[in-house]
């Protein structure tokens, strides 16, 4: 019987994600499994929050690996904090603050939205006009906007909501582990990342953390959080105390690969790794615009992990990223929803992050644009 | 810095899962990673489906591993089939049913249920007798219940709801991979399970699998799915087709695992593995005996692969299991609920269930008992 895994190749992974991942990464993840309850196994768990603690830059006691991708660390956020008819606020310009708007629409908030325009970031004034306007329980923001390559103001929305009762919800996905995210810092409430993009570990956990006001918003809700599986209230029983209480089987391997993508992280230091994405950022777009490539995003938003670039003119979109596949085994990312077959996205995150990456990127689209 | 994945032992896991893994499945986990709109990967989860639609008998194209763990399977099929005031009767004899009641009320179903000792099956007239009484939507069961080890008759619910427009939903968490599941005879409309049982992969993933008249009731809904991470009208547009939709990124080294996991079962024969499960169970349940050990149940509701057995006289619940764990690097589960400080769960589980590991553990407890 064939077996379908022995065609597997090494792929430069430089789309939106995932990133490529440190040989320490893989060896963790075939690490031999222990039970979900045995004491070792938590000390790992109790590790792997203070980790996250970290690279969060957050004190909050329930910092915790989610069992699913980045997506269910949004699903967790939003339904652990909206009851039916909550008022929430969702600035979007981009697919994944359309996501959230679609999540929570779905658990019946009652949402208003501020779009601005794709490629360029939410304007906090225009966010401040609007909260003179209404009060909402919830305002929620993307930080690293996956699908253009805009970094959005998320140290001044936390700041517009500092002394009010406005929870701050936060996606990281892209951000973290790539440039500055200061949880306690900025005021964030809520907060999801995934581990496929900086973190640099496979997909399939979301790391969350809520503050304290979160906490004390899902603790008094007046019904069930309507999600059994992603009840942070339980789950908080699992993951904290000297007593554990069992809610479902964490996936194991998984958080042990988690651990030690974060435990590199931590050793190379934050400020290294911030550093490391945004020097070879800088010599990506330096080298694109040589060959005559053009960003989609102005430079002060630009992130440093994800680079959104125009489609040369009279270049073919599937022909060219296939052929970066095909004959380069490098991977880059489409365009998602009104972008597609405008841009690519190259994506620099994590240990994808290095200068030999950025050469050999840079040699083979310039090969297969020549042709 | 110290590393605390430097410290994890080889534990035998004869606890409730996960269960131990084969060396090729470790192997599978830590290959490289491709990114999840890759053609190559593409070819990987159709590999994987129809591996999935092998193990659990059935010819339904909706049959996918979810990116979460056995409880978000649970999740997935209650979330996508029930609207606020659905009908829902749920069985109910351990700690699976239980939850099934939680997550289904949590959704807005209108839920009855009918309870049975814990320890003892669902007994089918009761069933009926309800039938006639009342129609419901859904009828949920947990095929092996690991709470207490005990099988229910998933064939003859499945006979009774033949001809009604009932859906038949069944937890085979456990039983998938270890005993005979037939989704398609036995009428099951929607089913899932768990990596991390008799599957023997690492906990992270759920297989689950619709029928086409539980899709239908899905694309017939009135209101959207309260769960954008679970939605399966989604899920399918990235699980199947010509050209495949991005939903959200799957976790693509657990779904390494799974092809994995899957092929060995495959290649050893369904049959193969379900005698070799029930063969050791004998042999586990013999050996016992000798020991002047009870099972908790009756003979012809045992599952093979979770064996519940009674505390003997004098010994102490905890320590008998922290022996064994740090003496003997062996785990087994404690009980749960009401059964907790009276049983323990044994399991045969997958790659668990071999002769060496019976007589590793019936040696064990033998010492730590005689103590």
């Amino acid at each position: 019987m064939k077996n379908t895994l022995d065609g597997i190749e090494e792929i430069l992974l430089m789309g939106p994600g995932p990133s490529c991942i440190h040989d320490s990464v893989y060896e963790a993840l075939s690490l031999k499994i222990l039970g979900h309850m045995d004491s070792y196994f938590i000390k790992i768990m109790d590790d792997v929050k203070e980790l996250l603690q970290t690279v969060m830059k957050t004190q909050n006691n329930m910092t915790i690996p989610i069992s699913g991708t980045g997506s269910s660390g949004m699903e967790t956020c939003f339904v652990n904090l909206i009851e039916r008819g909550d008022p929430v606020l969702i600035l979007i310009n981009g697919v994944f603050g359309k996501r959230m708007q679609d999540v929570a629409s779905r658990l019946g908030a009652d949402v208003d939205v501020l779009e601005f325009e794709w490629g360029t970031p939410v304007v906090p004034e225009k966010v401040r006009e609007q909260l003179s306007a209404k009060d909402y329980k919830i305002i929620a923001l993307v930080h690293a906007e996956t699908s253009t390559g805009v970094r959005n103001p998320a140290q001044e929305i936390g700041e517009l909501l500092k002394g009010t009762d406005s929870l701050f919800l936060l996606d990281t996905v892209t951000s973290l582990g790539g440039m500055k995210v200061a949880t306690d810092d900025w005021g964030v409430d809520a907060l999801y990342s995934g581990t496929q993009k900086c973190l640099s570990c496979p997909p399939g956990l979301a790391p969350v953390s809520f503050s304290e006001n979160a906490l004390e918003v899902i603790l008094n809700r007046k019904t069930k959080v309507p999600n059994w599986y992603l009840d942070v209230s339980m789950l908080t029983k699992y993951w904290e105390g000297q007593s554990r209480v069992y809610h479902h089987t964490a996936p194991i391997n998984m958080i042990y690969g988690l651990y030690q993508a974060l435990y590199l992280i931590v050793e190379e230091g934050l400020e290294s790794v911030f550093e490391r994405h945004y020097r070879y950022h800088k010599l990506l777009v330096e080298g694109l615009e040589e060959l005559g490539i053009k960003m989609l995003v102005d430079p002060e938003y630009r992130l440093p992990m994800l680079n959104s670039i125009h489609i040369p003119d009279g270049a073919n979109d599937g022909e060219v990223r296939g052929k970066l596949r095909s004959d380069h085994k490098i991977e880059i990312g489409a365009g998602l929803g009104p972008l597609a077959g405008k841009i690519w996205r190259i994506g620099l995150m994590g240990h994808t992050a290095r200068e030999e990456n950025v050469h050999r990127f840079l040699e083979a689209l310039k090969a297969v644009l020549e042709r």
